[in-house]
């Protein structure tokens, strides 16, 4: 595709004088609008070496209010040095911009794509999956993503390194990696060419720019930008408008029709047909938790010298037990290794970002364990039954759940994910004594009791969770949970053998 | 002091079963009334190695609800790859707890000095200053500091190194520094007796545990924990109580009077003498704008290879142009080695911590600028003048202020702050415009209206802050902004004479 394009295109000083201010002064308005709207604007900026990135990023952000955009420049994998410690696009999902604000990124998540050699074999697909599902989830969060390819010819490339690393002042800035790539630009062009195609979505299209000439370049920057963020604000204004008609025109009976089929195909299976009546004795219990406790307390040192982190999650009703197989999991744990992360309802920053942020920036590091007293699984139980994310949203994010735990996987994790039930009278029975014990009854609240009146819809939510979100690389375990020791000796000894595989150490027993 | 300490003390079975579980169960009732009272709690775990830091704060975040606290382990200076990047405090800052919660701290910010060789001369004082700094801000805000050195025997350590050695899944935690740190156990702990005086203070001192015996150390860290906390919080309640019998007895009339007497001394007098009639011709305007950016361009790029960051705050009234100002200083740099932060009003996350926290995270990478538009001088300006801040804070806020500077130049940052002067006619033009101007009255706002009328007392906050944070380090600039032309080149002049003074360059002219 780059050698198709025509790289003579040039502007001259009036017309650009006719167009560019009357751009500018639209990209103010447009910023303006979208931080009303609380639309996320994403622009990135990837290209040849030498190829302008940083002089048409200051023309660009020039018309825009700083207090509402954020510049980053990405560096290379190899010279990040957060990029040890976390899965790849971690990094990227920390600095996506919060709604209402402008992320723009002097390069990017494309930055392992661009880096990959002509003779890097297969590696390209891989990364340009990870990239797709990243901005396929930003957009259907909202966002509005756009992105340019600065293109010169290896001609023209070659002169401005010259240029360069003939003044004193840029100098610095021509290194090896730089002639590297001029020496190689036509190999290298092939490996950009699978990269814009593989990851040229509607979502998230790439524009070209013919980058010789900087007038040229700026106009059709400025138009693309204002052009991409203005279709989305009139997509949302007309959205608005056509859910208002419709409302006053009553309810649509079709959703139901979807929502009852969708019902009949997934009545409950799994949870009801668990048997509840597992047990332990004291005896047992106490013979075996101080055996599972120091075993994982081993497995935390291992884990730690082959820097391979582990993600433990739990989910279930209420007074289900989670806090205490919590207490019992990380009794003998290295506390500098682990840390427990409780989720509560998003405080306003973290609602300002996609529902998923706040869990990928609290991913554990390397060889560390972070455990997860409820979940990113939110999203599919209270989020929806309760209404705060809408139909089209929860369903989503069983798919967007999958995928940010293969790439977690992929990059070494090991996912644990334990659903503690409870049957109904059983956490009756807990609700009082938390109720009638003065040290315990901080724990208990409105929510719990009106959380009850819904116990179908959540059992409903968490079979079909269950359902969707077991894979092979994160498979969730079903505890029964209404003996609490048989349950937190089940979860243990399912720590255990999760780190136990990972680490490739077969038990006898 | 260290040799004094009894290692011999110990604790029984039967005792600690009687002591331990009673403080355990309040230290979780604690936790919850700190919550409620949103008190931040930091705890310090220092010691030798080999003292059993992991294993006692493992007794002590038992009984913790996970929801309300963090165990943080600190590397060493050369171990935390972020150090490179930043002054010292700002990882450490990076991480204070949040009100209402607990930060443990496994190492800490005495790190530094623990790693101090007993042959290193004179750094720890220095070391110890910027670490009470922290710790009064700190306390002053209202975090209850609790420090604990955990104290061993050189012979006890020896036997403990021996030990962990020996077993498989230890070994690799015993290294050189370990074993060095036992050699030079005697020369050390004359360090760590200076450390400790150095930084023993009634709001942040240090509690001594003897170690070699676990119950003991619990019981004793448990009881500290549990006691300082007990204290704060009571006196908080007092403090409370005592408030709303003195509001029933009136207004009290003596702090009328220390304000009138806060006045007199310092009636304005640099503000109402300037030169507001200076200006500049456009001709001129046209010809040192350009000269000007492109000198600062090259003074980016200078800055970014010997990697000392720039700081350049902006103050001053309600259209004053301030943006304008920041928009020229900007033109010309590379935007990838600078960063605009508009200071608001702090969201609820920013609120939760200390108010210098928010300016410590931004705190620009090693080489970049940070240009902030407003800052962290609101604590004495709009804080101040609309009781946001209590009178005790903002007349703190001055040496919070400096000492925080000090720090920042100490590590080779580049201060630069200018006070935009206009006059009330100039700025009612300007109003009168902006409101006339579809493109600009989204500019205006009633608050800009309100804040008119308190004038006087934003002119007298600001002659008191220019009078007592102008230091040598990081001086004040004053700008005379009648004339946007003038102030813009006045800025630029200064933001380029600054860095160059920095960088040893000397300009004829």
């Amino acid at each position: 595709m780059l050698e198709k394009i025509d790289l003579s295109r040039k502007l001259g000083k009036d017309e650009y004088r006719k167009t560019a201010p009357p751009l500018r002064e639209k990209l103010g308005e447009l910023q303006r609008r979208a931080r009303a709207a609380n639309v996320p604007i994403i622009i990135v900026f990837e290209g040849w070496e030498a190829s302008g990135k940083g002089t048409l990023t200051n023309e660009l952000i020039l018309p825009l209010d700083p207090r509402g955009f954020r510049v980053h420049y990405v560096h290379s994998e190899s010279e990040d040095s957060q990029n040890v410690y976390w899965p790849p696009m971690r990094r990227f999902w920390d600095i996506t911009p919060p709604r209402g604000s402008i992320g723009i990124f002097s390069h990017s998540w494309y930055r392992a794509a661009m880096d990959e050699q002509p003779s890097g074999q297969g590696r390209m697909g891989e990364i340009c999956d990870g990239i797709s599902s990243f901005e396929r989830q930003l957009a259907q969060d909202g966002c509005v993503i756009i992105k340019f390819f600065l293109h010169i010819s290896k001609h023209e490339q070659k002169l401005r390194l010259k240029k360069m690393d003939s003044d004193l002042s840029s100098t610095w800035r021509v290194n090896e990696r730089e002639w590297r790539e001029n020496e190689n630009y036509d190999a290298k062009a092939k490996k950009l060419d699978e990269m814009i195609q593989l990851t040229d979505r509607a979502y998230a299209p790439w524009t070209l720019v013919e980058s010789h000439d900087r007038r040229h370049a700026t106009v059709k920057i400025l138009a693309a930008v204002t052009g991409m963020i203005e279709k989305k604000l009139d997509e949302l204004e007309s959205a608005a408008l056509k859910e208002t008609l419709q409302e006053a025109d009553g309810p649509r009976d079709g959703q139901d029709e979807i929502s009852i089929l969708a019902k009949s195909t997934l009545s409950p299976s799994v949870l009801k047909n668990l048997d509840m009546g597992k047990k332990l004795c004291q005896a047992e219990y106490d013979a075996k938790l101080p055996k599972l406790q120091s075993r994982l307390r081993d497995l935390q040192y291992q884990l730690y010298k082959v820097r391979r982190p582990m993600v433990i999650a739990f989910e279930g009703q209420d007074a289900s037990g989670k806090g205490g197989c919590i207490k019992r999991l990380t009794q003998k744990l290295d506390p500098r290794g682990y840390q427990v992360s409780p989720t509560a309802a998003p405080n306003d920053w973290e609602r300002s970002h996609h529902y998923l942020w706040r869990f990928w920036t609290a991913f554990p590091k390397a060889g560390h364990i972070g455990i997860y007293d409820r979940s990113w699984y939110g999203r599919v139980l209270v989020e929806r039954v309760e209404g705060f994310a809408r139909e089209d949203e929860w369903r989503r994010a069983y798919g967007e759940i999958n995928e940010m735990e293969a790439q977690w996987r992929g990059y070494g994790a090991i996912i644990a994910k334990f659903w503690l039930q409870v049957g109904e009278d059983e956490q009756m029975a807990r609700f009082r004594e938390r109720q009638q014990n003065p040290e315990k009854n901080w724990k208990i609240t409105e929510e719990d009791w009106r959380n009850r009146d819904k116990w179908q819809s959540y059992e409903e939510a968490a079979e079909e969770m269950l359902l969707r979100t077991s894979t092979t690389y994160a498979p969730w375990t079903i505890v029964e949970a209404n003996d609490k020791l048989y349950a937190r000796i089940k979860v243990l000894r399912h720590a255990v053998s999760a780190a136990e595989r990972a680490l490739g150490i077969e038990r006898p027993e």
